[in-house]
């Protein structure tokens, strides 16, 4: 049968007890989320809500066709102007998802005869972006400047430095201020994916490019998603004009796809209108990231220290990790459970969001929820 | 300078007049639309737009997080027991886009050690899942299944057959029939993108499978898109349950992607039950498809022969396209350009989408409009 060889890999998965289920929820969750990447709790927020209907209303339930025939609007401008003008970089380019923008980075900007120099942790869509390039890619230790310096010592010719600049598993930063010093000695570009530092680092959430000093440099490019602290979909290039322009002529997931839906534009763009008017949202989630890693410590289980708004505890097995998520859901919390093999280190662990619109009640429930269903 | 080498490929582009430029329409663009993949006019419905609006207030502006965490609620299972009913398949799965499910289905239908035979004229994005998959590509002819066959022969393993079932740019039908009888003959796959198809083909627009008679058929899985014919943004894939439910286990463009935005489930949604409600949509634009190509051929043009509901007419260069098609702009008609080298033949040509609601006083104005700026 021509899909046969599906049922040995089901029976494979099945009994290594890594089956994956989806789990639809209803609009009214009584679950209290700390699984979500709502980082800044604008998913249900009125005014972002209201963004998408009204874009919908104007610019139709679709964009219609690839950004470069009918699938650009006025709305689709506007919201790259602002995410430009508020990252500090030059110019943006939007995408229908954070993975396609980081498809169309990473294979841009490493043409036949490059390196790409990535770290071992990078996300799943840098590394696809990898293996789509033309360039070649030298994987480098996590979080490695000296690392990247090696690498980079190989080659000669254009090369990148890919790096997520929090990693989304630990909720760990890189060290973006060092790994842009390696590649500038170098004369090689930077390429930071920053979906998990956008709207939760540097000052009123301008992202870790820019808390670094590296907004609007020009060989840096920045990726990013609207997906999470802005709590709409879709994804963006952040970089020089010279770069962009390249971006629109060369990316293929720009070039061959549907443009970003006018509604996802619309709430991308009433986040970042109330993340201008509210700044204190993005320290908030850093505030309570600090405070549930304080309380786990003290109550004695393993976290990783975080740099922006997610907190991971490790747990001793995937088996008990899958068990403990059980159990805080059955107690009223959802939180994120990673194990082999979306971890590529095989540490199975619970991943916390720390979003900035948690109560004190909230994270209080939260953390008795964790330390009474701990295995 | 990191980036150097990218005002040398700008230059190059310059010189060979291929340069791309965004241009934004307006949200009232007085431009008569036949460039758009809105095949139906469902886009601006007022039933579509606010199946948008509705989601976005129930479900907030995004889904939140991957599907496997926080990013699927019963407003996606909805939708996707209703593709599938609809086109015939047992089960639907969503992403964000139609990129990412086609980058889906390649990868996970061809593991290490199988073959991939895919059609020349194929979408980039199943040329890039191509890249990606595990296992070995072969490309063969366009719409050709002895030359399928051929390369089926020469494999000894698990096999898939990817193809368009419509090509986008010349609109011509893959033999959709002919490709699952070769596949069969040696227990291949096949794996079908019905992006064009759906909306166009088959009862009420059941699609190009249907239409076959493969709807629902085990060796057999089709991608669609939801930014076409239903108005809105994402994709899906549509296959046997065990299918998809290795996709929910393996894809990584699934498992490490935020879930498609309520208000883009919303609208198609929308759409597919205004499909089941006034299934002549389908027909209708089969019909303006046919009469466009009967009144451009009868006026000396060189056109393709229309299977779904595009319409391609050849240009005698590349200059000669895209100053055809600014002729028509500066008309006040909005045409598709096509070029190398986003076509892989090398021919220049308009297309030109024949939307089931064009009037008929909007068909003349666009022949004629068509026949007094040709090159």
């Amino acid at each position: 049968m021509a899909f046969g060889w599906i049922d040995d890999q089901a029976e494979l998965r099945r009994l290594a007890g890594l089956v994956r289920t989806l789990r639809p929820r209803p609009a009214d969750s009584p679950l209290l989320d700390l699984a979500s990447n709502d980082y800044l709790g604008l998913a249900h927020h009125p005014e972002v809500v209201e963004g998408a209907a009204v874009a919908a209303r104007t610019w139709g339930g679709g964009s219609t066709g690839s950004r470069l025939v009918t699938g650009t609007t006025e709305l689709h401008a506007q919201l790259e102007r602002e995410l430009a003008e508020f990252t500090g970089f030059e110019a943006a380019l939007v995408f229908s998802s954070g993975y396609a923008a980081n498809l169309a980075a990473v294979t841009t900007l490493a043409p036949h005869g490059s390196l790409i120099v990535s770290d071992a942790g990078n996300h799943a869509s840098l590394i696809d972006g990898c293996r789509l390039a033309r360039g070649a890619t030298q994987v480098v230790g996590h979080a490695d400047p000296d690392g990247v310096r090696k690498a980079l010592r190989t080659h000669d010719g254009p090369a990148v430095v890919v790096s997520d600049s929090v990693f989304s598993v630990d909720g760990d930063a890189a060290p973006v201020g060092a790994l842009a010093e390696a590649s500038r000695e170098f004369g090689a570009g930077l390429l930071l994916d920053d979906a998990h530092g956008l709207g939760v680092l540097g000052e009123g959430g301008r992202g870790a490019p820019h808390a670094a000093g590296l907004a609007g440099a020009e060989d840096v490019v920045v990726t990013v998603t609207l997906s999470k602290s802005l709590g709409s979909q879709g994804g963006a290039v952040l970089g020089p004009a010279r770069v962009i322009d390249h971006l629109v002529n060369a990316a293929r997931t720009f070039i061959f796809d549907t443009g970003l839906a006018p509604a996802a534009a619309g709430a991308a763009l009433a986040a970042l209108t109330l993340l201008r008017r509210e700044p204190e949202r993005a320290a908030r989630a850093r505030a309570v990231a600090s405070e549930l890693y304080t309380r786990f410590t003290a109550a004695g289980l393993e976290a990783v220290r975080p740099d922006a708004a997610v907190v991971s505890v490790r747990a001793p097995s995937p088996e008990a990790a899958v068990q403990w998520a059980a159990d805080c859901r059955t107690a009223g919390l959802a939180v994120g459970c990673f194990r082999p093999p979306s971890v590529p280190d095989g540490i199975s662990r619970l991943r916390l969001t720390a979003r900035a619109d948690l109560s004190g009640a909230e994270i209080e429930r939260a953390v008795r929820v964790i330390g009474e269903t701990r295995p």
